[in-house]
C-alpha cells in the first residue's frame, strides 16, 4: 500500500505527505478537462487526447466521460496498460510499431477493444502489421503517418501518403483508417504566428493527400493530429477531423512559455506539481529539498517554485535525489514546484496524488509508467 | 508477466526483445563486481555499495555475496524496497530523513534488519529520529553527515560534527554509528590530481572530527564515504574505513570521461545499455529508434552508440519516445546505446535484462525504482 494512502480524506493531510510526491491540483485539472472539451466542441472537431502525457486510467476515463471519442498512446506497452480504461472504445497508437513480438502484443490489444488504430509509415511495417492481425484473427485500422517536416516518423509528402493508404486498404487484416500529421516541432515555438505557419505547412501535405484519396474513391475516415501548442491554430485550418492534444490536462513550465491563443496564455491552468520537503538547512543561501533528477524531467526548463517559498525563489538541481531552493525555509517545510516538462516527469512517478487544496482526495496509479516497450 | 520473459534462455533471443530494453552485460557486470571487491580488499577498506545506483535486490545480493558488509540507500522508500535483500545485515540511509511519516516508516525498516544506520545533520533531525525509534521500540545508528563543501547535506566542519555526535550518543533509541563525508562534487572532475585534492580536503574535516571524538572517548565506529570517481584516491588517505561507491557496477558515459586511477581508465567496464529498435527509416541522414527522454537520463551527456551501427554514429533525442541514429540502418535493426548517467537511467526502467552475449539469461526487477519518497 502506498505510504500516503492513509492520508486520503484527512483535512490538511498534505503537510504529512511522504515526499517527493507528484500532485495534481484537482480544480485546475477539472478546469482543463472542461476547457479542452469545450474548445473541441466549439471547433467542430473530435477530441482523442494523447495518453502518453498522463499514462493513467483515472485521467483517461475522465477525458472519455467529458466527451473524448477515444485515446492516443505512443507505445505498445501503453496500449496494453490502458486498454481496460472504463469507457474506452477506440485507441490509436501514434508511432509505427516494428518487431514481431510487439506486433503480436498489439494484435492482443486489438482483440480487447472495439477499435485499435495504428500508425504506419512504411510498406514493410504495414505488411508486418497485416501479418500479425491476420494471425490473431483481428482487424486493425492502419493510419498513414505523414512526416510534418521533423523526419521523426511519417512518409514524405502527399503522393507517398496516398500510395501507402492504397497499400493498407488492400492488405488482409487491415483497414484504411485515415491520415495522421502531428507537428511536434511547432508545439513549443513561443511566437504565435510562426507556430501557426509551421503547423499550417505541415497540414497542407495532409490536405493534399486527403484530396487525392477522395478523388480515387478512398476517402480517409479521419484526419488526426494537433497538440496543446497548436490546436487553436489547427482547428481553424479546416483540415483535421480530430485533435490529439494531451499536455493540456497538466500544462507545465515549458507550455507556460507559449502563447496558446493569439495574444493570450490560452484557457488552461497549471495542474501538475511535485511537493518536496526541506531535509537540510545548514547553509546561508539555500535549503536542500528531497527532489532531484529522479523526480523531475531534465530535458527542458527547470522546475518552478510556486508555493512554500517566497515568489521567484529559484530551484537548482543538486543531484539525483536533491534540489536547492534559494530561500530561508524551515527544516521539514513543504515546497511546491511546477513540473518542468509534464510527460517525462509523470513517467518517473508510480502514482499521482490528487489534492483538493491541502486535502488528499485520491491516489491514482500511473498504470503505463515506464511502458516504453 | 514481462513480455520479454518468454525469451529467457532462447539462443540469440536478443533479436526479438521488446524494446527499448535496459540491458546488463553479464560478463562486464561480474568483472566490475570482482574488481571493486578486490580493490576494497587491497586497500583494507570495507565496501558498502550504494544501491541508489541499481535499486535492484538481485544486484545487491551479488554485491553482498562478493564481500560487501552492507548497503547504502538514499531514501526511505529504497530502504523499504531493499530491506529484504538476501544476505543484508546492515543498511545505511545516506541522506537525512525528515518528517514524522517517513521516520515512522524508517523505524519499521529498523525492526526488519539487524542494523539500520541513518545520516543526520541537525539537532532537530536527530531528535525526531530518536522519537521515532523509541516509539517503535527499535535502536537506530545515527551517522553524522559532514558537508564536504557542496552544502547539499551535512554539518559544517569538525567541531559541529563532534557536537552532533555527542548529541546523538545521548539520545534514546539512537547510538552513534560514525561519520559520513561524501565528496559528490569531486566524482566527475576529469583531472585526476584536481579530483584527488578536492576529495582530500573534504576528508580532512572528517579526520579532524574523528580525532576530537577519539580524544573525548567517543570514537566513531566507522568513517564512511567515497564514490566510484574518488575511491582510488580516498583509499590512500587513511581516513575512511568503508567505501560507498555504487556506479562501478554499471559505469556510464559520464564516468567513462573520468580517469579513475592516475594515468588509467580504472578497472571497470561499461555494463549498462539500452537496446533500441529502428522503427522508421524514411529519411536520408538518420533513422528513428524507439527510445527517447523516457528511456535515458537527460541530466548529463548523451547516450553513446556502441553496437548495431557504425562506430561513432551519433545519437540525438527526438522527443519523449524517440531518438535519431545518424546512420543508414534497416527497419527493425537493434542499436545498443550506453547509459549516459546510470542512476537516473535505471530509475526509468522496471526491469533489467541480463544478457550473456545475445542470450537473455534473466530479468531482474528494479524493486526500488521510483521509490524517491
Amino acid at each position: 500500500m502506498h505510504p500516503n494512502r492513509a492520508l486520503i480524506g484527512v483535512p490538511g493531510g498534505r503537510a504529512d505527505l511522504a515526499t517527493p510526491a507528484l500532485v495534481l491540483d484537482l480544480a485546475a485539472f477539472e478546469h482543463n478537462l472542461a476547457a479542452m472539451a469545450a474548445a473541441a466542441r466549439a471547433s467542430g472537431l473530435a477530441l482523442r487526447p494523447h495518453a502518453k502525457t498522463h499514462k493513467c486510467q483515472a485521467i483517461a476515463a475522465r477525458q472519455l466521460a467529458a466527451g473524448a471519442i477515444g485515446l492516443c498512446v505512443a507505445k505498445t506497452g501503453e496500449a496494453e496498460a490502458l486498454a481496460s480504461t472504463p469507457g474506452l472504445r477506440s485507441l490509436l497508437v501514434t508511432s509505427p510499431v516494428i518487431g514481431a513480438s510487439a506486433l503480436a502484443r498489439l494484435a492482443g490489444v486489438a482483440a480487447r477493444l472495439p477499435e485499435l488504430l495504428v500508425a504506419v509509415d512504411s510498406d514493410a511495417g504495414a505488411r508486418a502489421l497485416s501479418t500479425a492481425a491476420t494471425r490473431a484473427g483481428v482487424r486493425i485500422g492502419a493510419v498513414v503517418d505523414i512526416d510534418p517536416g521533423i523526419h521523426r516518423t511519417g512518409v514524405a509528402g502527399p503522393a507517398a501518403a496516398a500510395a501507402l493508404a492504397r497499400t493498407v486498404a488492400n492488405l488482409p487484416g487491415l483497414w484504411f483508417a485515415g491520415l495522421q500529421c502531428y507537428a511536434g516541432h511547432a508545439q513549443h515555438i513561443e511566437d504565435f504566428a510562426t507556430r501557426a505557419e509551421i503547423a499550417r505547412m505541415a497540414l497542407a501535405d495532409m490536405a493534399a493527400a486527403a484530396d487525392m484519396l477522395r478523388d480515387e474513391g478512398l476517402p480517409p475516415p479521419m484526419l488526426t493530429g494537433g497538440g496543446t501548442g497548436t490546436f487553436a491554430q489547427e482547428a481553424g485550418f479546416g483540415v483535421l477531423t480530430e485533435l490529439q492534444a494531451g499536455s493540456y490536462v497538466f500544462m507545465d513550465v515549458e507550455y507556460d512559455a507559449v502563447a496558446l491563443e493569439a495574444g493570450s496564455a490560452g484557457p488552461f491552468r497549471a495542474a501538475l506539481f511535485v511537493d518536496a520537503r526541506v531535509i537540510s538547512a545548514n547553509t546561508a543561501d539555500f535549503v536542500t529539498v528531497d527532489a532531484g533528477y529522479k523526480s523531475f524531467a531534465t530535458d527542458g526548463p527547470k522546475p518552478r517554485v510556486v508555493a512554500g517559498a517566497p515568489a521567484d525563489s529559484e530551484f537548482a538541481f543538486m543531484g539525483d535525489e536533491h534540489g536547492a531552493i534559494f530561500a530561508a525555509l524551515p527544516l521539514g517545510g513543504l515546497v511546491r514546484l511546477q513540473a518542468p516538462h509534464c510527460d517525462p516527469t509523470v513517467n518517473l512517478h508510480d502514482v499521482i496524488h490528487v489534492l483538493d487544496g491541502d486535502t488528499l482526495v485520491d491516489i491514482w496509479p500511473v498504470e503505463a509508467r515506464g511502458r516504453s516497450a
